[in-house]
């Protein structure tokens, strides 16, 4: 059956889950494109539901074979859509629960991203994509960091936020830990010295700040180490996804 | 005298140049807001006009002092405003030439990046921010890379825009130059061999494709080399202003 209403109670309901904040609320995601959809699936994630436009009923044959589509017509499927040019597949899925603890690897080389307060869904979702891509352990975000099944970040993350352990902690929790398991802790402040990746070791946990205020005051003094990036032009600073993803880039030659 | 007719002949002008197509064609660029207009000014871009609201005066009279502002009422100004919560506070300013020649440094240590054909705004604000701080000599651009003078690469560079050559050129233009000069070419591709500074010298450029596609067959197989950055987890790329930053960072180090 196509639904060609927009007053459909199902459609209305989808409509509402198109909102972050309100999917958020029920603990799923929406994901729309297939590119998106079928990096979820592809990486493990069930459809809870699956939306579909009359032209690509296929699709989710091919792709989500066990689960009943909802099939919209074009212009019905149009307004839910978040997109410009919608390509007729959209999901739902559960939320992955942010892990709760910290996973560690058996031969204890960890490497950590900790964000402190990242705010843009490109700058978080680039980082996640470059943790996956340099083999770090798990990318630990702060409570005032943004949320990771953003759509811009999922975007952002190719994928790699399904391959990825992502952890919300606080940076007492992070501190805690690390102190407890031996962790040397990095913090990346303009007062630090030279990164040198001979005068490090693993396991170790880099810490990187807001986009405009760097690092705060407390969570730099309770790091065991400052570090900076070496800069030789008149810019003060790198994108903070680009100065976590060279200090990844250079840790992950210790893997 | 304060302008507070959204009809007045002033503010239909600047409200046109505020599109940044209409800018280009006239020469021009249009910034808005304190940080853009401070970081242009304090790198010596000339105002050609200033507009401020009527509390901003004091604004122009510290930062453009020999340009009579054009005063807005604050309802004009947030009509000619691109941003939600306007600052008050605009610039007209001349458009850079995109440099016609390829730059180099007394020493011969040159590092070039050239983008063949980045799409995403951000990305080439990122990378011109990000060769600033690591010291290239230059980023060159290829005829379909995105305008640098927009107003979110502007954005993204943090004010490096103003601080370190752009320059437009086709790839045919790049190889006559660098085979002349002799200049190593490297091809940052996924076939390449490992990114390894210490089989590398300078002076080099490397050459960065587009976001979803990669480097065309047709500049890959003109470099002189293909290097790939080493990656240990499952994510198959990275974001091409990561790619580009942790290039430029490892030959950094050449200087």
């Amino acid at each position: 059956m196509i639904i060609t209403s927009r007053d459909n109670p199902n459609v209305k309901r989808i409509a509402k889950l198109t909102k972050r904040e309100n999917a958020r609320n029920e603990g799923v995601i929406f994901l729309e494109g297939t590119r998106l959809c079928e990096e979820a699936l592809s990486s493990g994630q069930a459809a809870l539901e699956v939306i579909v436009s009359e032209d690509r009923i296929e699709w989710a044959k091919k792709y989500t074979p066990d689960v009943e589509p909802l099939v919209l017509s074009q212009s019905v499927f149009t307004k839910i859509s978040r997109t410009v040019n919608p390509q007729g597949v959209a999901l739902l899925i559960k939320e992955p629960e942010l892990s709760s603890s910290i996973p560690s690897k058996p031969d204890g080389k960890d490497i950590y991203v900790v964000l402190e307060n990242t705010q843009d869904p490109g700058n978080l979702g680039t980082i996640i994509r470059m943790a996956d891509a340099f083999g770090l352990t798990a990318v630990i975000i702060g409570p005032t960091t943004c949320d990771p099944y953003n759509d811009k970040v999922i975007r952002a993350t190719m994928g790699s936020v399904w391959h990825i352990p992502v952890v919300r902690k606080t940076m007492e929790e992070c501190f805690d830990h690390f102190d407890k398991a031996g962790i040397q802790t990095l913090a990346m402040h303009l007062k630090g010295s030279a990164l040198n990746v001979e005068e490090l070791s693993l396991p170790c946990a880099y810490f990187i700040g807001n986009e405009g205020d760097g690092l705060t005051g407390s969570t730099t003094s309770q790091c065991s180490k400052l570090i900076k990036i070496p800069m030789h032009g008149k810019a003060e600073s790198l994108n903070a996804a680009v100065a976590a993803s060279v200090i990844g880039y250079e840790l992950s030659k210790l893997l």
